[in-house]
Formats: C-alpha cells, sequence, structure tokens
C-alpha cells in the first residue's frame, strides 16, 4: 500500500504541473472555463461547492463529436435500413422506406415525425437490448465519416475530450443529456468518452422484461418512451440525475432549455456553446442548418452571458491525431 | 500531497485490519458476501470483474429499511392528504379520500390500483421538484414510526449500511432499485445511505419543463410515467444504468426479477434475499403479508442457489444506535 499511496502522489504531482487543456487556445473560453472551475472547487469560498453537486452535462452530437453531414445515428439507421431492407419486400413500394432506400430523405420526410418514428421503429426496435448493442457495436467499429474518411468515434472533439478528463480531475460528474438514443451512445460512450453507460442519458424507446427459455432479457417495443431533445433535457436531467448540474455544455438550439435550467440555479454556474465556424477543419453552420440549428441559444447565449467557443478561434486541434488504422 | 498520499495509506491500512461487518454474525451469509466479493476483486483469476463493471442494485422498503407497518411514502402520503384536506372539501364525501381520511384502508382501496392512483396525483403531482423535494424533506425530519418511535431515516438496517460502505470500497457502485417513488427517496438517500441522487432509480410521474416568471422549473404532472416493480426493475435498471449488475439485494417478489436477471448474466453473480423473522427486533412476515410479500422469490432462492439472510439469526443489530434526539 505504500506503493499505491506513491502512485497516487506521484500522479497528483504530474497533474498539478501540465497545461491540462492543451488543445484550447489561450483565449476567452478556456480562461472562462479554468476561472469557474477553480472557484467552485476552493474550500471555503462562498462559491465552492462540494464534490457530490459537482454535475457536468454534455450535449453529443455537435458537442462532443461531429453531426455533420447527418447524425451519426442518422448515418446508422439508413445503413440498418438497406441491411434489413431483403427481409422487407413491401419497403420498395412503400413510404417512407421506399424513398429513404433511394436516398432521396426529403421525400422521405415529407410526412415529418411519423415517418421518422416508423423509420426508428423498423431500424431500433423488436430485439432485444443485449442484440442492439451488439447491431451497434458491430456497425460503428467498421462505418466511417463520409468527409473525414475516418471512425465516427474518432471524429470526437480533442478539446473537449481535455475538458472532460480535467472536470473529472476536478471532482466533477460528467454526463451526456443528448437528443440520441440512449442504448445506441452507451455502446461507444465509455470507450470514447470515459463516460459509464450510466452516466449517459437520451432518447428511449419503451422496453419490456421477458423470460426466454427461462432466460431474463429485456424486449426493445415500437413505442416512443422519451424525447430527450429541447424542453426534455432538463426532464431527463431530474428524471436520471434528480440534481440541477452546475456546467452545462452544447451547441444547438436543442440544448437551450439545459443551459437556462443549469445557469438558473442558486448557487455558482456555467453555460457554453460550441459555435461551429470552422469551414476548413470541420464544418460552419448556425442559425440557418437543418441538423443542429443554433440560432434562439445563440442570441441567449449574449444575454445570459454563456460562453461561445468559436472552433477555428478558439480550439488548436479539432480531433485526435490519426491512429494507425 | 505527501500528507494525502499519507491519510490515503492510513486509512487503507485501517480498512485492512477489522471487520467491514460487524453486524453480521459469522454465519453462511456473511461467509457467502465475503467469499463473492473477494473473487470478483482478484485481478488475473476468471472470475475477475473490472471496477466499472462492479454494479450493485439494492431494493428500499425492507432491504435497506423498515417497511411495516405501513412503506415509509405511505406514511407520507397520508400524512399530506391530511394536511391537504382543508383545502378539498369535497374529500369528506369523495373515495377514495374519505375513506383514507377516516383511516379506513379496505374501503379507501376497494377500487384497487385506481384509488391509489388518485391519491398519489392528489399528494404527489402539482408541484415543481423543488417543492415537492421541500416538502418530502420537512416531513421526513419530524415523522415518526409508530411503533419505534424514531424518525424512518433511523430505521434503516445497520448491517446493510455496513454492506453499502463495504461494497464501495471495494469499487462496487451501489444502487437503490425500488418501487417507491424516485423523488421522494432521493431526498434523504445520500444522507442515510450516501447514495447520491443519480444512483437511486425509482418509479416516477411524468414532467414537463416551464418557465414560471422567465424562471426554468419542472413540475410533477397527474400521470404516471414508470412502476419501478417486479418485471419494472430489470426495465429501469436497462433505462437508468444500461448494465446488468453482478449483485442484487431484495426481500419480496417485487424483487423477483431484478434477481433473476442479476444472477444470469455472463460472469459470476450474486443474488440476497432479506427474510424478515425477527418479530422482538422488527416483523416477521413473508408468504401471506399484504406489504412486502416474499413468496414466489423464496422458493426461486432456493433453486437458484440466492443467498438468504434471516433477520434474526444472521444479523447482530438491525437498527443503528439512537442518537441523542
Amino acid at each position: 500500500m505504500v506503493i499505491l499511496a506513491l502512485v497516487i502522489f506521484f500522479a497528483l504531482s504530474a497533474l498539478a504541473g501540465s497545461d491540462p487543456l492543451p488543445s484550447w487556445n489561450d483565449t476567452a473560453p478556456k480562461q472562462a472555463i479554468v476561472t469557474f472551475v477553480e472557484k467552485v472547487t476552493k474550500e471555503g469560498t462562498p462559491d465552492f461547492v462540494p464534490a457530490p453537486e459537482r454535475i457536468v452535462t454534455f450535449d453529443n452530437d455537435g458537442t462532443l463529436w461531429c453531426e455533420q453531414p447527418n447524425y451519426v445515428q442518422g448515418f446508422f439507421t439508413i445503413d440498418r435500413l438497406k441491411a434489413l431492407a431483403p427481409q422487407h419486400s413491401d419497403w420498395k413500394e412503400k413510404e417512407p422506406f421506399s424513398s429513404l432506400l433511394r436516398g432521396d430523405l426529403t421525400a422521405a420526410f415529407a410526412s415529418g415525425t411519423k415517418a421518422l418514428d416508423q423509420i426508428v421503429m423498423a431500424t431500433h426496435a423488436g430485439m432485444t437490448t443485449d442484440e442492439f448493442a451488439q447491431i451497434v457495436a458491430e456497425w460503428i467499429a467498421t462505418a466511417r465519416h463520409p468527409k473525414f474518411n475516418r471512425p465516427f468515434t474518432e471524429l470526437v472533439y480533442q478539446p473537449m475530450l481535455e475538458l472532460l478528463a480535467y472536470l473529472r480531475s476536478n471532482g466533477f460528474k460528467t454526463f451526456i443529456v443528448s437528443g440520441g438514443g440512449v442504448e445506441f451512445m452507451r455502446v461507444f460512450a465509455e470507450k470514447a468518452y470515459s463516460i459509464p453507460p450510466e452516466q449517459v442519458i437520451g432518447s428511449s424507446i419503451k422496453e419490456k422484461f421477458e423470460l426466454r427459455d427461462g432466460n431474463p432479457v429485456i424486449v426493445r417495443l415500437p413505442a416512443i418512451d422519451f424525447i430527450d431533445d429541447g424542453p426534455g433535457k432538463p426532464v431527463g436531467i431530474a428524471k436520471f440525475i434528480g440534481r440541477r448540474p452546475i456546467m452545462a455544455f452544447g451547441n444547438s438550439d436543442g440544448d437551450l432549455q439545459m443551459l437556462e435550467y443549469t445557469t438558473s440555479g442558486n448557487g455558482a454556474s456555467f453555460g457554453l456553446i460550441v459555435h461551429h465556424t470552422d469551414p476548413d477543419r470541420e464544418y460552419a453552420y448556425d442559425r440557418k442548418s437543418a441538423i443542429g440549428r443554433l440560432d434562439k441559444a445563440l442570441d441567449e447565449a449574449a444575454q445570459k452571458g454563456w460562453t461561445v467557443v468559436s472552433m477555428k478561434a478558439d480550439w488548436k486541434e479539432i480531433f485526435p491525431p490519426k491512429t494507425g488504422n
């Protein structure tokens, strides 16, 4: 145990000596983050927050990883639909499946949420939770981003990985609060972000318990249970965490209410928006984008004093360096 | 930091030298628990389980604290109903309220779940989550158990408090998975059990996000969202934790499916049932009890090799020593 104590000692020493956010330029956002973290972790000061209350929530798509030109779960859904099509000969004539299989998204989603609902149910329901996790794991191990030609799990933002680690080393508990499917994200969140499944909150479909040949399984049913987006995010936080975060990070209007809720508690709080301003290294989009629209939340950021990160100006690196594959 | 390292060293040394479960007799259940924990925490052995996967779930009523002669939340509900009655003059004539206010539970619940639903909605909905937490906190600070004349939060089982601490010190993450209301339990779980709100899973009502005078609040709506009991427990585990526990503790048929689910994973697993066999120090009940019925799960424990604790034979102490109040 002397060895354990020494290991802890040297680990802490190493940590104290280096910049925990090397991929962030020394601009205002980095300074605001570090100032806030130092403030709430300093015992005996009025802004001190005890460790168990240091809850921080991160949106996923567009905040922790790339969401253009489609949500990663969107790519998964289309690939899944194609894989299942041979077993569903009626899809050739049936909307929204026929349009989607032809690649015509506009026609496919002409009926709006109803079409989305049908497609999600056809691709995400009817199997056990273990089977679904297996399907996602196999897909994400091989699928690649059309522009960057890298696995999606490598298109996570390096500055945000550093931020997650920095916050955890300061006693924060890091959560994902995303409109994405909770069981989709849980497959990769631990490896990609070091966030365990129980700290991933997302949209869900209904499930039921069943004994199959005496073996207990959880079956995914074709019905929406909860949409963790927009006003659903603070509800998801109340439901799953039961405590108001003191920091929240988002990038779109879907994060507006989470940011409002987080920054209206009694104590110190911090809201941040990632603004996609870098068409060369990633993408540039905001007020008019169909995916990740950032409009109201950008206006409110100015009024409420939320920090706005310009990816182009404030981030030295966007993605982690390429690995060998 | 040398001091921190030394503190950790001595804390670990102290821990290693003493019995972590002093309120457990040296009978089979204690031995089974310790054997299992040593087995799954020993690196390099076939049964080793990495720390992030050491998920353990505890039922609350009857497993962590006393549930007789009524669930604590039952006492709360009746007190709440009485407190609200002056504002609802129609309750005098209206079932199930009139019977319940007269103390006639049989008549009140003649209509079964419908009556329960009406009563829960009248007492648990219509306020914000912050207001509800305040109501529960005030009630639990003053309410007392009719037999033991102690606050309910002192009627937690001392052996289970030791077990929770022992498991956490071995890298387990401790969760409550209870049929009780999640926002009811979260008010006291951290203080009573050192289990933070985000590790408490329970039944819930629907909620919505609202801006009140520009201030974001979560409002509790009069509609059931999720019943975390019986077959709902493994569903709650899948929904909130997203990972199969390797240990589960319960005391009634409401825990049967959680025990089945936990003990049917691929690796080592452990199921335990607390059998209430001590009419002198607590209560004795099982197969015929209206509250906490233990019938099917007791039969299945024998078949499946789950450990059964007899409170009378296996526990030296039931409750923590009285404090001064």
